[in-house]
């Protein structure tokens, strides 16, 4: 293909996208297909020679389509949103464009002062406080992950490098293994999968502490596990703390842990993935409150953001702390202006290479401007509110915890089975699509203002499908 | 910005991205930018109303272009390639807007599907054995990684985990920590600097060992070290080999190091990030000899397969291996077809989330065929040779090690100095961009094919920069 069959190509292109996004309402949310599905429409091998731009694009529909769970329907409510927006595929198609490595600032200056300047536009938008910018008067600034999975592992890796030099510089003589059993790290039992993946990664022991009836994890808790384990003779040194669970959006309460954290020298590690986009919006910002005592913090604007995945936005106070837990420093790597104002941030992060992902990042922010993008996180509360009242109207239904962002946690009054028979009978009708979760023995739907194009008929439409199969198991 | 919006503007970037690519041999391969450039070319904060799309492709020259780092100048020799390719961008783009998140294989089927299908079509193409195939008789398959860096520290965790699993069952009451001082992995002292950052993150000893003088690491070498291991009380469990190391392209000897490590019960992990792409040939797929030793291996299409980073390819013999040491799976990410058939590749990686990068990988084998990739390949290694007799010519030079695929490395004869001094120079010229390295106290500059454009005459022009800048070093 020349530049002459991408120019071309590329039109027919755009034409699919936006027609794709322009009729996904049409479409059935979650398809059809059996695994396996796939083997039988291709071949078995790679072609010898090139094939026709015809031949591949008829597979678009034929091959590709029948297998897509659809996340930008308006009728998909399940898992949290992922964003795409038509200014972010955008920049990203400049990004593979340009198609430069990024893991030092000379391997392409761009790709690391661009990424530094919208960090610092994003945490003002969301008032972090001034030692988190690059422009700030500490030694703080941002980084963009690829998943906040990344993030609380890049977190909790720093955390533990930092330890290790503490406790080795106290005792020369102690070994990683010695250090490393006695270490502890927090986070709640309503965490993240990832939180215990890090752990798992990391070797280090994970307490998952209880939280309180909303599923917030609270100061006084933290303090009688750090007594506890000091007395065992453990070395507590990290937390994570959540603001906006996966299973039920609940908010760890920062302004009690953050205190206690400092005091006890313990790194305070906030993940926001879903709800951290909402904290662009004044009347959001109190989620934050505490967080000038986090150590790191991270939210992903590819959730919420309508910045395409990967994009999720980190910040540390310190950037020591975390670039110098990574550092290996080949010749081949080195430039002249190394160390120098510019951060190189291939010792931020897990992988070598990296992509210009700030460029999508930018051309939201610059296209949408920060009102539309308020208004998007405006709209999707409203109509997480609206589908709540529609659940609350519904004497059969219960909501579980508060609604406080864009997800509505509900069941049927009764046992779990009740509630289980009713998300088999959402999932096998394919008209919408959730997915459940369970907490403390509770089990519950989860509905989600997903897709940015989701209008109050699409929440309408989803609740009379609710209904419709509920009268099938409850009369009403 | 609209659909209607989206096709203009995208028909816009289309021909900037063609324009850039038709005439990126124009510009300088590194810019003039001094760190910090950027910070007066833009406002300190994002716009609270979006700006037009006028004003934002205006700031694409202004702006991003002048601290562009241009990978795909024909003369840009530096590091190793990065790939892009029109059809690779088109795949990208679709992948932007079907949007979806592919970590399990209900969250997207065809997302899982045409990636287990696609790296069976890549591992035939380099004739692996049959068992590192979802299609072949046993427990195989492969994966997309984002890097090379990650698939490393996935093979090394998974090779802990393992060897965790083994010591806990033979000693339930030993810790983690006990176990982790008593383990010893293996590379050669020409390893990635990722390598070296896995063992920082698995907290695990990574010995260096001694290469010969075309920096193979040997049988022998490997024999000895896991002896004295042994001896000391210590626990030999992971190798990773090099296919193609970074700075000299030297090639670990499989065919000795593999049965050592079968025996031994060692995990042999192979990385072959740049020098894979050319088992596509067959000529080159001797490299791969005792590949059928290797309990996971790599290689990176995004660096010399034509498909825009991120795209690293990771196959693994018996996938137990890999997804039984991460798997942790809530209710949330569950689904009824949950182990049946088809992977969820969360359980393969770091991230949870992940994008649906087989689509550019499909579009590349598809619409370019084997052919012209083996012919890619082919005139690139036909350049490096025609470089290699360049410099061969000129008695004032020497080449370091010998000239295999696409590296040339090459130096002044005599101290490290006056070769120093000629990289600097070239830097400083600006022409033509090279990065150095040094093995073993020898400092040398390396020369690499790296765009794809890059023809006779880009070569020709690079060895008269070279000569130039030298007569003013040492008179010819």
């Amino acid at each position: 293909m020349d530049a002459a069959g991408f120019r071309s190509h590329g039109r027919e292109m755009l034409d699919y996208i936006a027609h794709y996004l322009e009729t996904v309402h049409l479409r059935q949310p979650l398809p059809d297909v059996h695994p396996g599905y796939l083997k039988d429409l291709v071949p078995d091998e790679a072609p010898l020679t090139g094939e026709s731009w015809e031949d591949l694009k008829k597979d678009l529909d034929r091959v590709v389509m029948p297998g897509v769970t659809h996340w930008h329907s308006p009728h998909f409510h399940a898992y949290y949103p992922t964003a795409n927006s038509y200014p972010a595929i955008l920049g990203d198609m400049l990004s593979d464009g340009i198609g430069c490595i990024g893991f030092s600032w000379a391997s392409s200056p761009v790709c690391t002062e661009l990424e530094v300047i919208v960090m610092d536009w994003l945490a003002k938008l969301l008032r972090l406080p001034n030692e988190f910018l690059f422009s700030g008067e500490g030694n703080g600034g941002g980084v963009i992950q690829g998943t906040a999975s990344e993030a609380t592992l890049v977190a909790l890796l720093s955390a533990r490098a930092k330890i290790f030099a503490q406790m080795l510089f106290a005792d020369p003589s102690s070994t990683h293994g010695q250090i490393l059993d006695k270490l502890v790290a927090y986070t709640s039992d309503e965490c993240h999968s990832s939180v215990e993946r890090a752990a798992l990664i990391t070797l280090v022991k994970m307490r998952k502490l209880p939280t309180d009836e909303q599923g917030s994890l609270r100061g006084p808790t933290l303090e009688k596990a750090i007594r506890e384990d000091k007395e065992r003779g453990l070395i507590p040194f990290f937390l994570c703390a959540t603001i906006g669970t996966t299973s039920a959006c609940a908010f760890d309460n920062m302004s009690e842990l953050g205190p206690i954290c400092s005091s006890n020298d313990i790194w305070m590690h906030v993940d926001a993935a879903y709800a951290g986009s909402a904290c662009i919006c004044p009347e959001f910002q109190y989620l934050l409150d505490g967080i000038e005592h986090c150590t790191t913090f991270n939210f992903n604007p590819h959730k919420w953001l309508r910045v395409n995945f990967d994009c999720s936005a980190m910040w540390v106070k310190d950037r020591n702390l975390i670039s110098g837990a990574f550092e290996i420093d080949p010749l081949y790597l080195q430039h002249d202006n190394q160390g120098q104002i510019m951060p190189d941030y291939r010792h931020w992060q897990i992988p070598l290479g990296r992509r210009f992902r700030s460029l999508k990042l930018w051309f939201v922010l610059r296209m949408f401007g920060v009102a539309a993008l308020q208004q998007q996180i405006r709209k999707d509360v409203d109509l997480a509110k609206m589908f709540e009242s529609l659940v609350r109207s519904d004497s059969r239904f219960e909501i579980v915890r508060s609604v406080t962002l864009g997800l509505v946690c509900f069941r049927l009054k009764g046992d779990n089975s009740i509630t289980e028979s009713l998300h088999k009978k959402i999932n096998d009708d394919r008209r919408i699509h959730l997915v459940p979760s369970i907490i403390k023995g509770t089990y519950f739907i989860r509905f989600v203002i997903c897709a940015s194009a989701t209008q109050q008929e699409d929440v309408s439409f989803a609740w009379s499908v609710i209904q419709e199969l509920t009268n099938s198991l409850i009369p009403s």
